[in-house]
């Protein structure tokens, strides 16, 4: 942990994972259990959540623009600060189970381990952006960046990340297994080919564990 | 000097100072200038310069948009490492006198003096961002801030930037003279006030001499 929770009630938890693995299915399943037992809940996600953000977004997405490393970073820094300070926090203070769709470990894999960016820098300009705001569990959905860029490849034009070549993947699936070797009490690493059932039992019972005063059993 | 240079050719000029202050009309009286002497020259501003520092800046000048300082920052940061990459870097290679609307300056005075960021953090991510290049000459245009704000004013509808309010211009105005003062061999500090004729002499002066084999006398 680099930093400081705002209160330690209720926890913030990330998603991380190539396009592909499943993600934005496992987030609905996730806030359909926690509306279930009314469990006070805010969704968002990286890079967007808030005006600033969607804007940025719409920049990065792009396919059309071309951005290098270090600007790439920046952009997902900047919509990450806005995020941090006018969504997440307030909502984690308000007691809110805070879901993040992506968040710094995105940063670190994609630009750090896929396009090079010195580890040292994203981390230190990470923690000025998030004041130090680090999950309490984040879901790591592993798949094979060939299946997942087939996944993404058969719902329509492919974005700008994209597009990027298959080693730089490669390098980035690498990178998320590192972050979670680093930090195996943070990050829940699932296999994304499994059931979608099967992954959401997981995720439920890892998250269960971090929610104050829930009543027990599915 | 924070960095090193393509090569000792032609100069790298930044023009600073708030809103309403000239610029863009000495800029292009410097142009002309330059053009007469068939000086090859590169023009470009920040943030801007670039395709994704077109987007960046819309994103950053539109007055409905709330954008925190550090973010603020950020976007801006994100523009100028492009530029510098793009268009600054390339154009020096080439032997073109670079003149730049802004410049790294800039953030240290808006963000740094006006909104409070801590400099250490501007200038260590101003050093990733430009990989250390320094402009040979800044002009600093100074104006009495409700001056500019006044001359703004009669342009039409003001950007998110030039709404702020008077103490923020004020702490800018401060900033700038404190850079200048920190780097006399670097800065040449001009009253904005006087004529337009006046300052166009002055700023050619002062370009003159960093010109490579250029034929002397006005």
């Amino acid at each position: 942990m680099i930093g400081s929770r705002p209160e330690a009630g209720a926890p913030f938890i990330s998603f991380e994972g190539p396009e592909g693995a499943g993600k934005s299915t496992q987030i609905a399943r996730l806030v359909a259990r926690l509306e279930e037992r009314s469990v006070p809940h805010t969704v968002t996600r990286e890079p967007g959540g808030t005006p600033l953000g969607t804007r940025v977004r719409e920049v990065l997405l792009d396919p059309d623009l071309s951005i290098d490393p270090l600007p790439e970073f920046l952009l997902y820094s900047a919509s990450r600060a806005q995020l941090v300070t006018h969504v997440i926090r307030p909502a984690l203070t308000q007691g809110h189970t805070v879901i993040c769709d992506r968040y710094f470990d995105s940063s670190l894999a994609y630009q750090g381990a896929g396009r090079g960016l010195p580890v040292r820098l994203l981390r230190d300009l990470t923690r000025e952006a998030t004041g130090g705001l680090t999950p309490d569990l984040t879901v790591l959905l592993d798949l094979d960046p060939a299946l997942g860029l087939q996944r993404v490849a058969s719902r329509g034009q492919a974005d700008r990340l994209e597009r990027a070549d298959l080693g730089f993947h490669q390098r980035v699936r690498q990178g998320f297994l590192d972050l979670a070797a680093a930090e195996p009490g943070r990050f829940l690493v699932l296999d994304a080919t499994r059931s979608v059932d099967e992954l959401a039992r997981e995720i439920w019972t890892a998250v269960e564990r971090w929610l104050p005063c829930t009543s027990s059993s599915p």
